[in-house]
């Protein structure tokens, strides 16, 4: 295999001129950079990325550290970041943290260590200054770590007053809401304009303890339409648990709509395959994956940023369960 | 930061010798040893990855080409991948492949560059020629390539024999099958156990394609519900497609399990999330996983393996929808 040495040698230049020509920086005269690059086509040399990661500090990787890929929303995600950084000739490091604190303070220094040029993190549990002490660019996904932090998210708040709207406009009365677990920003945000609506309106409300998970949802509409007669809407803290919702009432022999309108809160791909097909308050993952992407390129590039966070708009998708 | 210099100099002995107690290669003195040890522990100093990759044309790094993240058999796969490697100091580069040949040789070529300590891959069109040519060790998942490369799969064709068993058993006759991609490893196996095992039993055979999508499937169904009265089965090659047939049934106001009998193959998440529940053919997706990354860290150290080929048999889950 061709060495940096045989490109030199070969155009006739010495080896820093070869390694100018490759890093795109100081001068080079037009026709010298010609020579260089004729050779390195002649001797088809590739540089090796180890070497230039030592030498520049950078690897031209992105570490990407999410809770969970087995959670069905993310998926999408990492295929909207993926795509962008490929494009940008970036690989992607993955990692699920479980969002456990410690399994993502050893992950950073992984990535420190292998020097990622850049770090996506989607997570409730680290702080900004484990964040801030980094010398390495971060972008927050999804949920809101710091004001300080760069982030690309959805309005949770918002989202989750329209979808407890459509219940009503649908003619519901007694809205449940089933929440997701505890200090998860985007937990938190949803119940807070479940509750925000309901008050609005001077309706009561049930709030009952979820997981983002399908069995214990299930189980929780159960408990939840046993313990109160009347209730004729759900609303879901997403779509994972709107589908254990519809599941519960379908054992119960509870007819969607009639009976019992259910939305959710995400759009994964699940909420179109079940029966009846999930209306829900739809995030726009792939414009969540390539913005975060456009944010940590430019900070890798040494950019301003225009605005520091990014706050995209859930777009409500009526189907069958209203 | 403390660098391996400064660790020499606290020790008082040569940067070789740090190197060697850090590698654990060559002979150090035990005394010596300590010393070192010592002063690392002392100085907090982490041997930086990239300098080691350089130095030892290792990256602690796994490189994992997979068709696409969304389709739902993926991200379990990944985690069990991810989880194992972890454990064993790896990282994991993930890679979206869709499968297209170019992208695919692209990827290898990058992995190549990053000195990646191994590749698993997900592929049913690279050759063993583009993977042989590699000097790094690669193990095949899910779908043989060749003889020649170590793989981990299950039984594809008489997991489906046993699909079609049980529809046998459970009084249909007129069993069709929706077929997964053409010159996919895993559908044409499939296809072969469905037209076998209904030739076995003199029954005639309604083979319609599919293409492991869920929409896709759902037009499928319509059409050889239509097109064929008195069926009263479906074999459909992946999950997704099973839940895609029980979306046609329900919309056509057909009985399931009823009227009709359906049975997928996979054991995703989604089969138990939908209404009725679907029976199929597990894979044991985390054993999968699990043992690819056993065979790869094998290789990657040297070792014999006692087998190239580890087979799995997929398990008959029953549920609602039979």
């Amino acid at each position: 295999m061709a060495t940096i040495r045989d490109v030199a040698s070969l155009a006739g230049v010495s080896v820093a001129t070869v390694s100018r020509v490759l890093n795109n920086n100081g001068y080079v005269h037009e026709d010298t950079r010609k020579k260089v690059v004729q050779a390195i086509n002649k001797l088809d040399y590739k540089p090796n990325a180890v070497a230039r990661s030592l030498y520049k500090k950078t690897s031209k990787s992105i570490g990407f550290i999410i809770p969970d890929i087995t959670n069905p929303f993310f998926p999408q995600l990492v295929r909207a970041v993926e795509s962008f950084f490929v494009e940008e000739g970036y690989t992607i490091l993955l990692f699920n943290s479980d969002e456990e604190l410690e399994h993502e303070l050893k992950i950073l220094e992984i990535m420190e260590s292998k020097y990622v040029d850049g770090i996506l993190i989607v997570s409730n549990t680290i702080g900004k200054d484990q964040l801030e002490r980094l010398s390495i660019p971060v972008v927050a996904i999804d949920r809101v770590i710091d004001e300080t932090i760069p982030t690309v998210s959805i309005d949770n708040y918002h989202g989750a007053r329209e979808a407890v709207r459509l219940l009503l406009k649908k003619g519901c009365r007694n809205i449940a809401h089933i929440r997701g677990p505890e200090n998860v920003y985007t937990a938190e945000e949803r119940l807070k304009g479940y509750l925000d609506e309901m008050k609005a309106h001077g309706l009561p409300t049930y709030v009952y303890a979820g997981n983002y998970e399908l069995k214990i949802s299930m189980l929780t509409t159960m408990k939840l339409l046993s313990e109160n007669a009347g209730i004729d809407g759900i609303f879901a803290g997403n779509d994972v648990m709107a589908v254990g919702a519809i599941k519960a009432a379908s054992k119960l022999g509870i007819t969607i709509p009639k009976e019992l309108k259910i939305i959710g809160f995400d759009g994964i791909e699940l909420a179109e395959a079940i029966t009846p097909e999930l209306t829900t308050m739809e995030q726009p993952i792939l414009k969540l994956g390539r913005k975060s992407g456009e944010l940590l390129l430019k900070l890798i590039q040494g950019e301003p940023l225009n605005t520091q966070h990014v706050t995209y708009h859930a777009k409500l998708v009526e189907r069958n369960s209203t």
